[in-house]
Order: structure tokens, then sequence, then C-alpha cells
């Protein structure tokens, strides 16, 4: 189409890619066009600000490499992360929210007795007990299902990240019982900023919003039968749990505190896992 | 925010960025989370898909170097560059609408006598007349106005990309006589594809899209007090003319075709300047 005014452009891209042979990518790409120039037409960026706009997208890209991927950082940070997920697993009230898996998950985690504490060689922190059930979604228990945790410490940072803590420090890999209960001792973990060293960061800083995930605990459930359940907790009582730096507080996903009999914090994570297989993930680059 | 269904998280992300202290980038940040989210919620993105685009995100910033820039390659591929272009500088029928400079503008072109043909050393092709007048917004012809031109051969490459092509082939710097009209004898320019060795190019692949730019010859305008004119100008019986993979043939730049009084085919490329300052670009990497 030749262009006579920019009302014509929306229309021109579209007819160009009207040939598009894969019905799903049509249909991605149209509406990316339309929402693209919308948001265009809204904002009427000058010459200089779509400038800015292109270099931090080449930025996010080239800032990317095997240890740390900033164009992900990115959709964190503008929610669109947590939305992806929530329209393709919405909150409905019975199955536990999925989390993503983050960086930190490793193999082999030290198989755990019911009660054994995670922390290795006295790593210091407030005491916490956590327990929990795992049920299927008709509420049945289920025996026997393995509770693979992790976890940072009380100062921010993962075991494969910190000198100062022993290999496999809060990491533990626990088998439920009969009843599906599990319980394991720890410490609180603390919460730990996004990498700020690039263009996201610099965004944030723009934004003068601070960088932080409240303190959470990472879980992997499996049993036979049921579809593996990757997920994190929050505890109820932690700092920034309203203000996640990339959106990811799910309302069924900030577990309450109980009392342990002998006058203990504990804290309550049930989990309810879907029929499905068991899919272990490939462990991320440390 | 604790985040309690997907409908949430608009809101959230607002209110994150809402102490933005830069009053415009608050407002840009705000439009696209609202555009991306409305995107989202439209295509229902598969966490496959997402990360395929994520990947392609991550591809077009990482195959952008001093040479090529995919990202804007993908913004001209969408029709995004002229729209921004068109936003700022709307077609109003009087002022010629101005086009990129592009990667091969050179400095120092040849000093040319009107009527000089800019063809150096006999490269073969169609003979072609370009003549025109520059004016003023009040239509007043601009005496003495430079007209520095460049084009593609009739095989579709600019000489410092063609070895077989002598230096400053097919590039002329030209004064306007005191009527301000201008003319010089050329050979056709042929259209060209943009790169499609980078991800952009596999997204036109998957479109069914040709690559072409259709054939034009850029121009750029200088006077005493006149804003500099960067454009470029298309033959209106050329091929792929309504099809331009960058979506850049506006109306106003479709030049016609006249008669020489000896029978050859002319040009009619008239411009008209904007008050303002001469700005000479940075010639780009080539």
């Amino acid at each position: 189409m030749i262009i006579d005014s920019q009302g014509d452009l929306t229309l021109a891209v579209e007819q160009a890619m009207a040939g598009t042979p894969d019905g799903r990518l049509r249909e991605i790409m149209g509406a990316l066009v339309r929402h693209a120039h919308a948001f265009i037409r809204e904002v009427r960026p000058s010459e200089e600000e779509f400038e800015r706009g292109l270099d931090f997208l080449v930025g996010i890209g080239q800032a990317t490499g095997e240890t740390n991927n900033e164009v992900v950082l990115a959709a964190d940070v503008l929610g669109v992360s947590t939305l992806v997920g929530l329209l393709n697993k919405p909150l409905d009230g019975v199955r536990t929210a999925p989390a993503l898996l983050g960086p930190f998950w490793r193999k082999n985690a030290p198989e755990c007795a019911l009660g054994d504490s995670i922390v290795r060689c006295g790593t210091p922190g407030s005491r916490l007990e956590v327990r929990g059930q795992i049920r299927d979604l008709s509420g049945n228990p289920i025996a026997g299902a393995r509770i693979d945790v992790w976890q940072a410490s009380p100062v921010g940072l993962y075991e494969n990240q910190d000198a100062d803590q022993p290999a496999m420090n809060l990491r533990g890999l626990f088998t439920a019982d009969a009843s599906g209960h599990y319980h394991f001792e720890t410490i609180r973990p603390a919460g730990y900023p996004v990498p700020t060293d690039g263009p996201v960061g610099d965004l944030l800083r723009a934004q003068l919003r601070h960088p932080y995930r409240p303190a959470h605990i990472h879980f992997m459930v499996t049993a036979p039968g049921h579809a593996t359940l990757i997920t994190q907790i929050f505890a109820d009582d932690q700092e920034r749990l309203d203000s996640d730096v990339t959106f990811g507080v799910l309302k069924p996903l900030v577990a309450t505190f109980e009392t342990t009999e002998d006058g203990h914090p504990a804290l309550r994570c049930d989990f309810v896992l879907e029929p499905g297989e068991t899919r272990i993930p490939k462990a991320p680059i440390p």
C-alpha cells in the first residue's frame, strides 16, 4: 500500500502479513501490530524518544548472556511474565499456583528424614518450622510425595552464590508420610534484589522502584501420576510482600504462620497436585 | 500489590511505576504496560509461545552490530518507524515529507554542474533525467539550494557495496539555479532487499513477505535559513511500489515521469523546505 497518512499504516502492515501460512503466527503478529501502533499513537514519541526505546531493546538483548536474561527480567518487572503465567494457569482456589523455577535450583539436594533441618553447619538465623500436606484435586492425601526445597539464607544469598555457606546449605529432599504430611526445620530466608547492573536496573532506578523480591521458599513437589509442581511460598509477615519487583506474590502462595506445640513459628504450606506426569527440569546454569 | 487474579496485574504495575519523577517516562511506561498487557490478554500466548517471543527479542538485540541494527529493522518491517515519522511530521500537502537517511549516504559527493551525469565510467542502465525546483513554504524559489543525491545501481547496489562500481558512482552534489531549478542525468536505480540473515529475515520468510524496498533516489537538500531536508523519491512505474517491506512509500514521495524535449523520460522531483537550520548528519558507518 502506498501510504497517504499515518492512519493507513496499521491496515498496510496487516495486509502485508495476511499471507502468513501459520494461522497462529498471523493472529499473534496481527495483534502485536495493532497494539504496538495503538501505543505509538497514544504516546506520540518524538524521534529522540523512539530512538531511546529502540536502544533499550538493543541493550536488553545485548546484556543477555548464559547466566542472565535481561529480556526475561524486563518482562518480569513489567508484570508480563506473571500475566502470561496466570492466563495459562488461572488461580482456581484448588490447584496450587505454579511459580518460576528460578536460577538457583540444584539437582541432587540431600535426602532428608521428616523433621530434619536443612540448615547445615549452623548458619545463624531465626528458627522456622515448615509443614504441610500434599493432596490431589479431590482432597485425598498423596502418600510418599517428594518435596524438594531450596531457599536463600538470612542475608539473601543461595549457597551457590555465597562462599560463606557450606555446599547444599538450605536445600533438602523430603518424602511425605502415609497421610501426605511433611515437616522440616530451617531458618527464615531473606528477600533479595534482581540484577540491577543492566538496562532494567537503570529503568527501575528511573522509576524509583526498589529491586527486591520478598523472601520465599522454593518447592518442587512430585508424585507418580501427578504433574510436577514448581512453586514458591511467601510468609505473610514479610517485608515488601505487596511490592515484589516481579509481581510474583500470588495470594494463594502467601502462607500463614502457625505456632508449634513448643511455641515456635511454623509456616503452613499445603500443596495440591494435578494429574499428569513427573517432569524434572534441567538444572539452570548456576 | 498481592496478586489475586490476572485482572489485578495492570493496576499493580501502574501503581509500582507511579512514583516515577519524570512525568514523560511515567506516561510512556504506563501506556506501554497497558498496551502490552492488552496484547497478551488478547492472544493468550502459551508458555512456549511467550518464550519464543522473548527469544526473538534477545535475537534482534544480539544481531545488532556496528553496521546493522536488527531492532530498527524490526520496527521498520512492522510499520512502526514510518508511523513515528508521520506522527512527528504529518503529510500536509505543502512541506516535502522526510524519509530516513539510510545507511548508504556518504560525505563529500562530487560537486557537479547542472545537467551533469552522476553515472561514472558508463555503468549500463536505462537513461533517466531528474529535474525539479526547490521552494520555500510560500512557494518562492530558493536560489542556490544544494542538492546532494545518491542512489543504487540497476543491480540494486550502492557503489560502496559493489566492487564493480567506481568510487562515488551515482552520487553528486548540485546547486540550484537562480530560479531554484536543478536537473541531472542518471540511470534508473533498482530496488534492493533489506538484510535477511537475521531474526527479522526469518520472520519475513515465515510471513511469505518479500524483503524488497522499491527503487528510489535519495536527496539531501540544504539552503541557508532552511531546515535540512532528507528524503527519498520513488518513481511511479516501479515494481513493488505498493509493497515496500518497510512501508516507506509515502504518496507525496512518488514522483511522476515527464518526457523531455528530446523524448527521454524525466522524473520530476520538487522539494519544499521549511525554515530552520542546516544540519548535516554524521555519515553512517558504511
